[in-house]
């Protein structure tokens, strides 16, 4: 009796991974918050023990390390843990159990698909080099990759090639999608809060009204993409909310708040409409001569993909038989992901949903379980690309 | 034994008109709700019951109608039953009982004043023409005077003058202040609401963000009273509020708010300030495509006084001992008073309260008793001057 193949290992696990999907989904938690997550990680995956367990990395992440007799490349695959603070509308059984949380980016999807690698890894050891499967916190408030690289448990870790999946609705199903590149748009949270003074609405002589500066700054924010400098890749500036005094015609407001979103393709632009926003912020309440803060949150750095990451994926893809599709502009939403290809070279790729599925971040989304069984096999076959483990066929 | 003067008189009656003015000051109530406030005035003046008494006057409004014997001319006498939705942080015994609601302009002393003019015409009659006494709902939201205008049981009062007085913090105490001509502010509230679409935040595109048009509306508003044409008046509009989209840097927001006050000494500079808001608000949205909603409320018309009503002042004042003084410039606040006046000959009056003491709305002020009598004494004399009501002295 032969040993069943890889592809076959992979089939056999799918009904546990997708219960384990399934548990993940029912109880997520927000960005660093998600200590029970990582605790369902532990649990799941106690029988497949790596060399070593990487523990609080970041906040809660953890990094399971299969280390291989002899030396060889370090292999980097990322998975996050964290959930969105949206309200799920779905009914199914798995559905959340938490009314103000849920699994809107399919984080529990791509958690089953790194658990079902810890076990292949546990069950076909890799032989030379190390494979380390890191389940990532806080990437959708762009905090994660940031502190788990300066988390000192962290320091040791170089991977020689980092990669991580993340499941896209409108893209055919199992499809590999990327480019090399610019992958996601860089993005940045801006908020300023503006300190006038309150006066009766008759004598606007003794307040000092926020609204004009408020407004300038709005126009002078949208307007930034248009800098002739910015006009080789895309930007964008959009003011996601204003406040200004509080109901009542008989008060002059006081103070004003203004917060905007910003985005590019390029690192470098993304720089430049940091320093215009600064810049324009300064100038036009220095002409006002109003008190302000300004604090920037938020912040995703442009996720690359390096040629040579790009050039594994290709061949990994085709020997896994999934088709591959080159994006001809980046990913609009932003990933933490960018962090890490910062620092090493990878690729983020996109796995495709299939159509007519919910977006992400829709109140409806759900992972597909049928990514599970592509998931763990695009991974495996990245491996085999890289290091000597045991041939998917 | 002689009568007593009916200046002794009305000294005789400040006790119980300050016990009376404490107990509507401890039982505030907001425009348009002043059931309980009325059911106190005729509480109160049950005893010195006039010909006849008009009820539910444009909501909750009174009028006690003093008619004397032989025909002649109508004189009316106006003040407020409306309390403010400020928060009292007075501890004295009298201090609001409602938690969001307090005497803070002080129509509690005004209809302390007219109470005791009240009593004075059941105990010194007029002979000829006849007195009003209204008890004006709404005032603090520009609504009271018109409704009561409009009144059908008010239909038939054609008063050949009409007086109000208002206690003026920062004037010498018992001081009349006033100008012929133009008294109190014109102003407008409007409100206005846009309907744009929220998208996610990566694809501005695919939604409609209301922020450029907010603030091009804001900027439009806030220029207004620099027209050439208004140069010769004051004109002010101040934009008191601004709401655009929510918490999250994700989302494109769908919706704006902006909320302005309108204000200016001339009726016909107010009326312009309204074409021009209207026309800059149908332009931009028309231009930026967006579907809107414009309201306007908090509607008073300036209260301009008749010249021959302040001569009758001026000699009011001078019998009663009483100095007066001319004001350069309008009061900055509206007052609906300025509905009556557009129909009557009439004037507004202030009542000077001192020195150092609180601003109208602030949440430490309160009515000064000593300007009871006063007021009494003031209102007497104008009927002296208009009326064959029994002199002063």
């Amino acid at each position: 009796m032969s040993t069943p193949s890889i592809q076959r290992t992979i089939q056999s696990y799918i009904p546990d991974l997708i219960a384990f999907r399934h548990d993940l989904h029912k109880h997520p938690e927000v960005s660093n918050e998600e200590a029970n997550t990582a605790q369902r990680v532990k649990d799941f995956l106690a029988p497949y023990q790596p060399s070593r367990v990487l523990e609080g990395l970041g906040g809660h992440g953890l990094a399971y390390c299969y280390e291989g007799k002899e030396p060889g490349p370090t292999i980097m695959l990322r998975c996050e843990l964290d959930a969105l603070p949206i309200t799920e509308i779905n009914t199914f059984a798995h559905r959340s159990t938490n009314d103000d949380v849920s699994h809107k980016c399919g984080h529990d999807g791509h958690m089953s698909i790194l658990a079902g690698v810890a076990r292949l890894l546990h069950e076909h050891p890799v032989e030379k080099g190390q494979v380390i499967l890191l389940f990532q916190p806080a990437e959708e408030t762009g905090e994660g990759a940031r502190r788990v690289l300066q988390d000192e448990a962290f320091l040791n870790i170089k991977p020689d090639f980092a990669f991580a999946l993340h499941n896209l609705p409108n893209y055919p199903e199992g499809h590999i999608i990327f480019r090399p590149g610019p992958m996601a748009c860089a993005s940045r949270g801006l908020r300023i809060k503006i300190h006038g003074k309150t006066s009766h609405a008759a004598w606007p002589e003794d307040g000092k009204n926020p609204a004009l500066p408020m407004c300038r700054i709005i126009e002078g924010l949208t307007l930034l993409p248009a800098a002739p400098s910015l006009q080789h890749c895309y930007n964008n500036v959009s003011v996601v909310k204003a406040r200004l005094g509080c109901e009542g015609f008989g008060t002059i407001p006081g103070e004003a708040e203004v917060a905007a979103t910003l985005r590019s393709d390029s690192e470098e632009a993304i720089l430049f409409l940091i320093d215009q926003s600064t810049l324009l912020i300064d100038q036009w309440l220095a002409i006002h001569g109003f008190e302000y803060q300004v604090t920037w949150s938020d912040i995703f750095a442009l996720s690359e993909n390096a040629p040579e990451a790009c050039d594994i994926l290709t061949n990994a893809a085709e020997r896994a038989g999934l088709p591959t599709h080159i994006m001809e502009e980046p990913l609009r939403a932003s990933e933490d992901f960018g962090v890490f290809t910062q620092q090493f070279p990878g690729a983020l790729f996109g796995l495709g949903n299939g159509f007519q599925k919910p977006q992400l971040h829709n109140p409806d989304y759900d992972f597909p379980d049928q990514l599970i069984e592509k998931g763990i096999t695009i991974f495996w076959s990245i491996l085999q690309e890289c290091l000597d483990v045991d041939p998917l066929e």
